[in-house]
């Protein structure tokens, strides 16, 4: 959370003589909501006002609220939803006493004040996602966040029982982030129903007026959010994407509102959905197929959303073929499009170090039987990728493309047909039952399949490979002679964890690494996919690491 | 190079400024030196000129000097020599008549004027290499420029008649660029002699006036520079390092200079180096390991470099375990450390995305049997990491490794006892025989080892695969039906190039590729290392390539 030390009076300061310059009519006769008494950390505080409907309030109306712990100040903006309504919506990050001050051009609107308690989070609520470790996640409480994430562009355009269904499915999956489109893609539910909600208030497909927001459609996302958030499921909201030619065509449309309503949009985005918790921004799907949006624009754009969401959520741009400059400060972790990156862990690994930070490879091509080669992974290959991603000290995404009655998971969501959503999950529960801090590549540029905490906690994975054995040896950072190591056989296909008897102890081989003292071996299966956990189980101190010197 | 075109009065008038409030008396009775009537397009003018030799002229006089052709004006810093000596170094880009104008706070220096005639290009002289199609270079006539490189860090600090051997050996070597040390490493040739030019005034190992330079040192140098430029070889050179224990412990010494000496030294070293056409700087070797030095200081030095040189030299540096930002604007190409990237061509090709700049993998581990593993390459697969490279779009660096009489080329140069020299030669007359635009990826995220130039040329380099037949198969980019083909069966080991009968024709076998329209297939060897070079023999027109679109 982003806090501003004395901008409180400055900010009601700026306000008042925003006021007194552009001052808006307000309803005479609007009553505000009761104000809502407390709130628990992380969840949404929201302050419900009466004021202006008539004019344009999306356009003529400033409203903004100062939240203070006493201490820090942090300013939101509010955002109108229609008849007269306001919104200020506000995510308290720590338990104990709030206030606030509202400030607007909007006499009915400004120098409204509440206070409220914040209680302690629980059950649930871990708070958002941020980055931890330089290239790993945790939730604000400090659980780790390991990554499991699925794709379903338009679920939320699909009709309601439908949305449902898609529900369901997540409630009983592993992923925990969906990566969703907010404006419509180019085609309809079971290629008949075409979607009724829509950003704008117009005519469909393309009548538009930009500068009006469709409350209903709003309504109607974050309900779903909402969900997501109470299955602790991220939302990773696509804010803008190429598709949709029935909206328009050749990158018109949705792709192509103006500077000032692409920012107008961006800001009332964050202005409503910021204080779900579980809200990641992606800034754009295939940000370089949008041809009528330049690399400036996008930086400017994700400039708007950084400086207008006072948490930090996590902010990142999807690239087409060309990969996005990740090192800018705004973005929190690298969203990757490049199957081919984690067909093997040492490929994965290459964009952590260029943009030293996390990297979530969200779109490895799909599982599917599709006839276009992003279509047609086997489960066995989306599986593969994923640990591949994993050894690589990464994150990966899913999704799949089974047509079923005309439509698949990766447009309306609904069911998943595919096989690796259950091996997704194992691999989720190795990863939660693994070191708190991330798995990091052990011995990185030497080819070497393994990852993990140096001394600590190592996960082997051979992949395609099928050994019959395996030396026991480890990379010599944070290992001494005489430590005691349990190994697990891990099939990651069939989802068992075989125990190998007896401890492995280190003995120093040469100069790089640390075999077996009793130079044992460890029988393995000859089936691919195979990985092993190995766990230190002794309890002496640990050894310093050295710092990685390419040797 | 970089011109300003109103710059020479301006510039005038600031050093007249400068003159009049910091005036050093000259010499009265100092001669300069005939002025020099003509100079060989990219080859070095020099202006030499006597001027003051009390005090420290290093640090105490200012000398510029502006060159015009009449229409534009390029501004050089001279330097000091010794014993009263000053000279200007002007390298012209264009055939033609050329005036100057030198500014100093040294009376004596300043003021001085002459003209004379840029002859054009003939022979070996090309110009100083460029960046061309974003990720080759090509030299300043337009010459493609496939960089083979090789690295000998302190050949320039051996005793003179080895340095003759090292470059007699490079003389009948492929490599056409040195990596190589400005400050001395910190161990002695033969292990018992002890480099006896240094850059700075002192006494070794550690007694330096880092305010005065060694003028014998950068004599010597520049000869050795000049020699390489005279067999057509870059001198990358590495401006700092972290090694040299015996001149500094602990990042001092060399490495520890402080900010006011660094950059005197910077500034030194271009005025006096630039004008060589085969000079690149890289900024640093392991610039990470140089622990006194933060990023933000390479940064700084970086843009000191870049904002000197009026040429716009290459000028990279050089990474340990972090890679640097090579995003940032002065950095002409990505001189990457990871010999794990380049040992298939699909990683090789990851960075080449990120920077959108060239990629030299000037370090990926060296040719040997020493017992450190960056020092135990096989021949073998130092060749196949050239390929890879090549396959990915890059360029490759070797060095090797192979202590004879207590050295090695890789420290003091001398003699090369690896076996892949041969075959990089064999690479390089490929790739000069290829396309002049140069070699990327021709599917690139597809796993796919083929690279060349769409519908014209492809490399499909098998590697350590030692298939016994391919089934002709070009995606489908930049081709049509009809179009003919012929190939040739490289063995990248054996040097040997084995035409295959008859024209390969293409016909659409599906969305992504096309094959031979008799289905043909070619039979291959069944030996590791094999490539196919395949070229359209045809008179017809090219087709219109498809813009990149992950599909």
């Amino acid at each position: 959370m982003k806090s501003k030390s004395s901008g409180l009076f400055r900010n009601l300061a700026l306000l008042a003589i925003i006021a007194s310059a552009t001052a808006i009519p307000g309803s005479l006769f609007a009553v505000d909501a009761p104000a809502q008494k407390s709130v628990q950390q992380w969840d949404v505080f929201e302050v419900q006002l009466s004021g202006p409907a008539g004019g344009n309030p999306f356009t003529d109306v400033q409203l903004s609220c100062n939240f203070s712990d006493g201490t820090r100040t942090v300013t939101v903006n509010g955002f109108y939803d229609g008849d007269g309504v306001y919104r200020i919506r506000f995510m308290p990050d720590h338990p104990g006493g709030w206030s606030y001050t509202t400030g607007s051009n909007a006499p009915a609107l400004a120098g409204k004040t509440g206070s409220f308690q914040v209680t302690p989070a629980t059950g649930k609520d871990h708070g958002p996602v941020y980055v931890r470790n330089t290239y790993h996640f945790a939730y604000g409480d400090g659980t780790p966040y390991n990554e499991i994430g699925t794709t379903s562009y338009i679920w939320v355009h699909a009709p309601d029982d439908w949305e449902d269904v898609t529900l369901k499915t997540l409630a009983d999956s592993p992923f925990n982030k969906i990566r969703m489109l907010i404006f419509p893609h180019d085609y309809n539910f079971r290629k008949t129903i075409a979607p009724t909600l829509f950003p704008f208030v117009g005519t469909p497909p393309r009548d538009w007026d930009y500068t009006r927001f469709n409350p209903a459609f709003f309504q109607h996302l974050e309900k779903r959010i909402g969900q997501l958030r109470d299955l602790n499921i991220e939302a990773d909201l696509i804010l803008f994407h190429p598709y949709g030619n029935s909206y328009g065509p050749n990158n018109s449309g949705f792709n192509n509102m103006g500077r000032a309503a692409d920012d107008r949009y961006l800001r009332y985005i964050v202005a409503r959905l910021a204080a779900y918790r579980n809200v990641w921004w992606s800034l754009a799907n295939e940000w370089d197929f949008i041809r009528v949006k330049t690399e400036a624009d996008f930086v400017h754009y994700g400039e708007v959303v950084s400086s207008n969401d006072p948490y930090g959520h996590m902010l990142s741009i999807h690239n087409g073929a060309l990969i996005f400059n990740n090192t800018l400060p705004w973005i929190t972790h690298s969203s990757i499009q490049n199957g081919d990156a984690v067909v093997e862990s040492s490929r994965a690994e290459l964009y952590r170090d260029v943009f030293r930070k996390p990297v979530v490879y969200d779109e490895v091509k799909y599982e599917g039987t599709g006839a276009a080669r992003w279509a047609q992974l086997t489960p066995e290959e989306m599986v593969h990728r994923f640990w591949e991603g994993t050894i690589g000290g990464t994150y990966v995404g899913h999704s799949e493309y089974d047509v079923v009655d005309g439509d698949y998971w990766l447009a309306y969501g609904g069911k998943l047909y595919g096989q690796s959503p259950p091996r997704l999950a194992f691999l989720k529960k190795v990863l939660d039952d693994g070191p708190a801090r991330g798995i990091d590549q052990i011995d990185k540029w030497q080819d070497s399949p393994v990852a993990g905490v140096p001394g600590q906690y190592y996960l082997v994975y051979f992949g395609l490979n099928k050994p019959t054995t395996w030396a026991f040896q480890l990379y010599k950072n944070g290992l001494r002679d005489g430590l005691h190591f349990k190994v697990e056989i891990l099939d990651t296909w069939n989802m068992t964890v075989t125990p190998v008897d007896g401890d492995f102890v280190t003995a120093k081989k040469d100069n790089y690494y640390f075999v077996d003292e009793q130079n044992r071996s460890i029988t393995l299966p000859g089936n691919p996919y195979i990985a092993l956990r190995i766990r230190r189980v002794d309890n002496t101190p640990a050894v310093p690491l050295t710092a990685p010197n390419g040797e």
